[in-house]
């Protein structure tokens, strides 16, 4: 890593240490969203927006955003940020670094005495991981305008629903719809790989191509529960049979499109139950949720196919019925911005670090905001890949990289754009 | 089915009808061994038993027991008997079918006038179904003289001791080893097949063969939870491939020995856990329970062994660990007396019934009475093969068919013995 970085080291990973340590104490590193926690972390960023000189607000969708203005009168905003909030036993990277990346870039172009032509907004997006009211990047589907009344209607364990909750976050729901934005000039999202392709190549930073699309699909079958000492084997309806056939089918399927390269492909049985799930009782009922990613419309139709046929064919096998061959939800992939690429591959080589281009299997809220403007995202190492757990682990060097990166391209695109 | 069985159907059928009518009215039928409703059981057959004739006692192992004397000094007692405990929400046959046809064989012995050498006596079996203290064939092992301290010291979920238990039902657990029996010159038992074997091929009557042995085995797996959206196919460690697959080599070398004849097999993935069960994760362990009952030493010995290197096969294609392949539990089969067994047989050509041999795939009190005396089963078919179920059947003709087969054994035996 070169030594002269136009960001501050230090102060980014202490201020990325000070939001972890927000925790539940019994649970490291857990701050979920919506939680008293939650909002005591935000009250920590809201105070270290404003020292860095910018203008605190909270939009109806509950995006926490600082502003700075811009020199030149009619420009839109150049938006950086990421998120606060974490799985239970989550990590101290994931999205907190995105977000206190951005406040350091923000802080070292005000020291640089950088004057940008562009407003500049940090933003900590609402909600990104699953959500207990079972939504997952609350604030970034507002900001794109996708926040529908029937999530607002969705509920937590306890009932409350996420219209309350959101209020309690100081959004407001029945503005929901002002929260879209149309005026931003573009968006850059720092985030840890949370894979293993930087570390293991030795990249100093990611160039994300696009995000993938993520497909969920669930396939149930049922057959008969019947004795285990007495039913022949010949006169078995074994629903976990067809079920087990079904997940190999997913993983031979999902190997063999990774295998063809080019475009990004995973997919994963990561739920199956089986009913009744006694020892001695033929299972007769079974059902898998397949999570499939892809950054190829033509990959996943010939994977949702292959698995169409082969799981139909593993139920006539057992004597089954498939009862449920089922799309959950299809979030499609999110192509970040060429333009935006370009400026972030020659930042890092003017920084004098290694690029590498690479997709995104997680889900970012940089996905929703390229609908909203040109989008793209930068991603820094991470410890053997591991995320969601309280072991994720980044280097302040290459957390400073990436920061360095984002400071580059937005000086760049506020000069071009 | 001849006309003139030296049975009374009607009293067979309406007794059976009587016992199962005392049930659990929210789940019929429910029974379960040492609840109120199973005292309540036993106390009409304490009186059915007594009405019969019969002395009524109940045995250290909590066997309620009817007796009437032979005419010949120091022949040993002939035993005839069941259970009359259920599963939750079970049938209105199993077991309960065996103890009224053992009574009903007393009564119609006595009304034809025929006076016995040997004693006769009747049992209902103490808690053959898997008891909330974790153990089925409570009675019959306690007859078997093994029933050990060790399973007296099992809890129920409320924390109560079988040992208490057994005292509730009028057992005494300090005395269990005296209910051993060394004294029974045969037992017969009467039960529904619990399969189709009989009602598909038009039989009559089944004569058991052998017990089928129970061997209850635990695969585990443990691979590495990671994030089902950024871990490239080629670098998972997923639990689920390895336990999937190995699902499928027990039902393929399952129907691999089925396929052999001769003896009985079959074997059965009942249970597969999977942790943590998201569909966003990479399946980090799997735990599944193979069940498999046999009657060939061989054959089970041959699947262990495929299954084994199987299992071990889909660890290392999945770049998985098997942290577990055990042993937990084996029950070794129990073949049936081939004497009574062709007395059975002529009993049912004199009455004109047909008769058809069968293993038994389920357990039964019998399996432990073998380690006693000269042992054998008559099946009774039943409808589809349910059992363990509200919608348990059999009809009045076959289960009287049955019961005139153990009156005819009864009185060959009593001469021949």
């Amino acid at each position: 890593m070169p030594s002269n970085l136009p960001v501050d080291a230090d102060r980014l990973w202490d201020d990325i240490m000070a939001l972890a340590a927000i925790t539940d104490p019994e649970k490291p590193y857990t701050r979920r969203s919506f939680s008293a926690l939650f909002l005591k972390g935000r009250e920590w960023l809201a105070r270290r927006f404003a020292e860095a000189g910018l203008e605190v607000r909270i939009d109806a969708a509950g995006n926490l955003i600082g502003r700075r203005e811009g020199a030149e009168r009619g420009l839109k905003p150049i938006l950086l940020g990421s998120h606060s909030d974490t799985v239970p036993s989550g990590g101290r990277f994931d999205g907190i670094a995105g977000v206190i990346a951005a406040l350091e870039t923000s802080r070292s172009l005000k020291e640089a005495g950088a004057v940008l032509r562009h407003p500049l907004e940090v933003v900590d997006f609402l909600a990104e991981e699953p959500s207990e009211y079972g939504l997952s990047c609350v604030g970034s589907r507002g900001m794109a305008g996708v926040l529908d009344p029937s999530m607002l209607a969705l509920k937590n364990p306890g009932g409350e629903p996420l219209a309350d909750a959101l209020r309690r976050v100081g959004g407001d729901p029945t503005r929901v719809a002002g929260a879209k934005r149309e005026d931003v000039a573009a968006f850059l999202e720092l985030h840890i790989e949370q894979g293993v392709l930087l570390e293991s190549e030795g990249a100093d930073v990611g160039v994300v191509t696009s995000i993938a699309g993520i497909r969920r699909m669930e396939i149930a079958f049922e057959g008969e529960a019947d004795h285990a000492g007495t039913t022949p084997m010949g006169l078995r309806r074994d629903a976990l049979v067809a079920a087990a056939r079904t997940v190999d089918s997913v993983r031979r399927a999902a190997e063999a499109l990774a295998a063809q390269g080019g475009d990004y492909f995973v997919a994963t049985v990561g739920v199956l139950d089986v009913s009744p799930s006694a020892s001695n009782v033929v299972p007769g009922r079974c059902r898998l949720i397949v999570d499939a990613r892809y950054t190829s419309a033509e990959m996943i139709r010939s994977f949702a196919d292959r698995i169409d046929r082969e799981s139909a064919d593993n139920a006539i096998a057992a004597r089954v019925t498939r009862t449920a061959f089922a799309v959950l939800s299809d979030g499609p992939p999110a192509a970040c911005d060429s333009g935006l690429r370009t400026e972030m591959r020659a930042a890092a080589q003017r920084l004098g670090l290694s690029a590498r281009d690479l997709a995104s299997g997680a889900g970012h809220d940089a996905a929703f905001i390229t609908r909203v403007c040109p989008a793209a995202m930068i991603f820094t190492p991470c410890r053997a890949g591991k995320s969601h757990a309280p072991e994720e682990w980044a280097d302040r060097d290459a957390l400073a990289s990436g920061a360095a990166v984002m400071f580059e391209t937005v000086r760049t695109i506020d000069r071009t754009m």
